[in-house]
């Protein structure tokens, strides 16, 4: 039985503790958060579980394997290093640290001791996603030529990261499970309009092979969009997140260029137009998979595809966007 | 009776030959084109209206008293360069010209011989635009937060210009004409996939109080997408041009901030949500309303609000966001 | 404290179960079902409740108040009446009973006894549905022309009742609420597929005044359609439900006639399209409003507008259908 | 050179003389309407086809060898009975004509003078019912259940005819193309609110093997929708026409029944949910193909699809409809 101490109950937490709590090899032993009335909450959901608001108690234990951290970002660098030199696995929130630096230091201790990190990319166990991934390494798409993806809506705003630290991950992570090129530079525009962090921005990625992709968030926006364009040599599909049933519609369509055999400096488009379709996405809680998943990684001793490393590319994509938005769109090299 | 002459009987110029001839105070007494074939398209529709395929026979006309350019960009400059030089009032298809420096030469000519420029910005005098720019005007949105325009689609390819210069001109024209301020940079991203122009790309316009544009223009979509989301203090707004009767929403939605008046430090976040309302848009041909506008502003001497001006404004953003994404996304100032 | 008992706790109890339990002034002391599985979900959702397989055992209680007779339709009646010979308010799924006859008996032994009967039309209590009845109270849409629901699906199929005593209940216990005329005669018309039962029907209902209410239910639809038309003289709404944001739609379009002053036999029509609202509408669980009205109901001795009666107006046109169905589209007369 | 003269210069004779008039082995000869207006659009279009007000002029011409009659449905026997006994092949508005007598009339008639019609039924030709006809004919669907179609829209409100005859016919032409059986019944309901006629309308059509067809039509809806869900066995379709790309989806998904091995009383029921695959549709005006169609069954002495048995079966139902909606739903065997 694997044991979990979980440091933050708020929004997210609660689905944490209940999925690592009600999996067969796990349980939660102590979840811990400042607000004295998370404590309430979890006597609510469940009774047995104790509680605490001292982090030390979790991060210390003894009777404890994984340490989750579903806290700020600003708390997961001090708490998941402490966990780490207290000999845990980490299971954190993303983004996975403030910083590059941070991110390093835990891979590096981590790798050292020994112990498993895991970074919460969500997304990457849902079933459009894994469809999408198994799109791609089919080569049903063939080569990808750009990522565009589109996630606005009003609010929440936070306090202390800006409007790409806030929603960025989601797709920086998807997209970086799904373009197997390594990036090469940042481009970053957007603007402040209300409380001193930017709340709307617009950041372009480029890979090598003239892939490229390009992430819309905008808190500001009066209605909820989560579309995302995929464009490859071969087919091109458009992932809409809001739709119940039909979330991935793959197009049979695309462009191809030759040179006309009569005049060798003209060139010859041919668009191709044919069915659409729309394949059957597996229907599961994507936060059930990754924590079962991350069992099994412990058990089995695996690398996760979204370890320490992966959030850590993440995070330099992070890092990136933000000096370059802060410089009106400064290329920044990775 | 004002006789206007058209060069370029392509695709759109069907379109202007029809408007012009067909309003009461205007007729169209020659065309032109290099394709045989405009010829007896021509014919079909209009028999009685003469071919050429000279365009010095429309330029130097002394019966024409417009010139319609409706020829690819790269021959504006020196159609409408020889129109004004004879004395003829141009009404040129948008991008205005290539450059900046012969927008400006255009219009320093125009000036001196007293004749007037429009450029096709048909946009402007669509329903949909007049309405938007109608709640601005009003203050219905308040101060405005940003501009962000999405027009994708596949194809169609031009040899000759990217994928900016053919698409872009329309988010453009419209901006310029929604947003009072004057642009101050331009912050271009983009890809070449197939015939070494950019087919993809994402442009940022910064403008003063905080204001921010964005457009993403793709040939390389499989779903054609035309949304343009305006975001301003009071309301926000989505206007999506492939609605058949919902073009525009308006949402009563919005963010403000204030003070925690208990603690100066804290900012607290208010939401407001309310009913969403589509204004009915006025159905016309955005084309008639314009080509009759023009001739009223050459009979009573008055400058159009899409003069040489206002395509000159267009073709300087076009520039600068060429050069920034030739150079990765280099900042240009206006 | 009003004390509930609640008989069934499949698909639905656990929401009965919920919100009587958490209410202010109630709280659930005892449940029962037949299945004991049924028993271990009630364990790990609320502990502290103890659970039956006896449903004497709750109608019999001299600690109940309020039976909640959440079962297949078929059980209703017969629990229905013990808790009500028990002395014990009842609250009644829909449909509330298999026949006119039961439910009458139903309403005059609830009557005798001076006890309340709620029939659980969830509906009623959406924002929605509030919405949609303030607007005809409000004479917002005028005179109304016609009612027409489409609400169909894939499965879920039941074994005892047609698609009709399935999803209709639904719709006429709405349409019963917002028409404040007594319907007056029903033409359904329907198929059997699979399973011996009508899986598709479409059920017409004729008003006083030329309303007209037609509902069309459907188990074999590859997609799910909740969609409700609502004509009036003054304006027209569409109700999609399945819409996140914009629920109701309410055109300000209209049809009106008269007669040609020059010529008195000839008919003018005049076509009225303006703009489109779509009011706020409140976000609440319509459960959770429904209980607690119950209660209020209760305390204050009032009669719950979705009473018995309202349960049996339901069940008339319900069984009328089926009378109707049978005999292919004979006009039943209520 | 097949001669055409063409009786109606209204709304749809406009588009009957183009298709007529361009196709390489016909042309429109001579065109006719009562309105002396018609006489001046036709003069815009077609300046060298010659005008009449006078129906006699083309039903004799020797000139002719199809006569087209676009007119209302009350004039359409006259006409087409004249034509015949001029021996013309007739094309047809739809409906064919107002009774099933007029239409066996005119059946009668031209068989005995080896002549040939063809009823307007437009959307046969459509890329959406073609491929929804070659689905059906090879077996992608299974047996049919049901079909099921809405069209609904403000206006138009015809004088003369009821919602039904307006609109139905489009949907019956296309039910009675896809559905092989032979109707057995139609039940019909609606309701009149303005002129007299139904404005609202619900046809049920029962046909053999279980097979169910229903048609809503309504003139005082405030959107406009155009969808028809057809159900089969194996695969369950969407047809909405009113999309630009995607009009037919398809649906791998079902129901089907077993009995229970183990008791041979209780019923399995098993769902199937697959991917959705919307087939391109080849993007062809309907008419265009129609009419060349006609032109070839004349020179091929072959018996159009949509010949005057398809506009009798057609008629039959509107005027069981017709009896049906007068008695409030009841029965009329076909």
């Amino acid at each position: 039985m694997i044991r979990i101490g979980v440091i933050g109950y708020g929004y997210w937490g609660p689905n944490i503790v209940r999925n690592f709590h009600t999996h067969e090899g796990s349980e939660v032993v102590l979840v811990c958060d400042k607000n004295p009335k998370a404590s309430e909450r979890l006597r609510m959901a469940h009774p047995s579980i104790p509680f605490t608001s001292n982090p030390a108690e979790i991060v210390k234990s003894p009777d404890i394997d994984i340490v989750a951290v579903v806290t700020p970002v600003w708390a997961h660098y001090q708490l998941a290093k402490a966990a780490l030199e207290n000999g845990k696995h980490i299971f954190v929130e993303k983004p996975f640290t403030c910083s590059v630096t941070q991110a390093e230091e835990l891979i590096e201790l981590a790798d050292r001791k020994n112990l498993r990190i895991m970074v919460d990319h969500t997304f990457l166990f849902t079933g459009a996603v894994r469809k999408i991934r198994q799109l791609v390494d089919e080569g049903a798409l063939g080569d990808l030529y750009y990522y565009d993806s589109l996630r606005v809506n009003l609010g929440l705003f936070q306090h202390d990261v800006n409007v790409i630290w806030d929603l960025a991950p989601h797709d920086l992570s998807i997209m970086d499970h799904i373009i197997k090129e390594k990036p090469e530079a940042v481009v970053a525009t957007g603007e402040k309009h209300l409380n001193g962090v930017e709340d709307v921005a617009f950041i372009t990625i480029y890979f090598p092979k003239r892939i490229i992709a390009h992430v819309n968030v905008n808190w500001l926006s009066p209605v909820k969009v989560r579309t995302t364009l995929i464009g490859g040599e071969k087919k091109m599909l458009v992932w809409n997140d809001l739709e119940a049933d039909e979330k991935i519609k793959v197009y049979d369509k695309g462009v191809s260029m030759s040179t006309n055999p009569a005049n060798l400096h003209q060139l010859l488009v041919s668009y191709r137009s044919g069915d659409m379709w729309a394949p059957q996405v597996e229907q599961v809680e994507a936060l059930r998979a990754e924590t079962a998943y991350f069992l099994k990684c412990i058990e089995e001793n695996l690398t996760p595809l979204n370890d320490g490393n992966a959030g850590l590319r993440v995070v330099r994509i992070l890092e990136a966007a933000e000096r370059s938005v802060r410089n009106r769109g400064e290329a920044v090299t990775l």
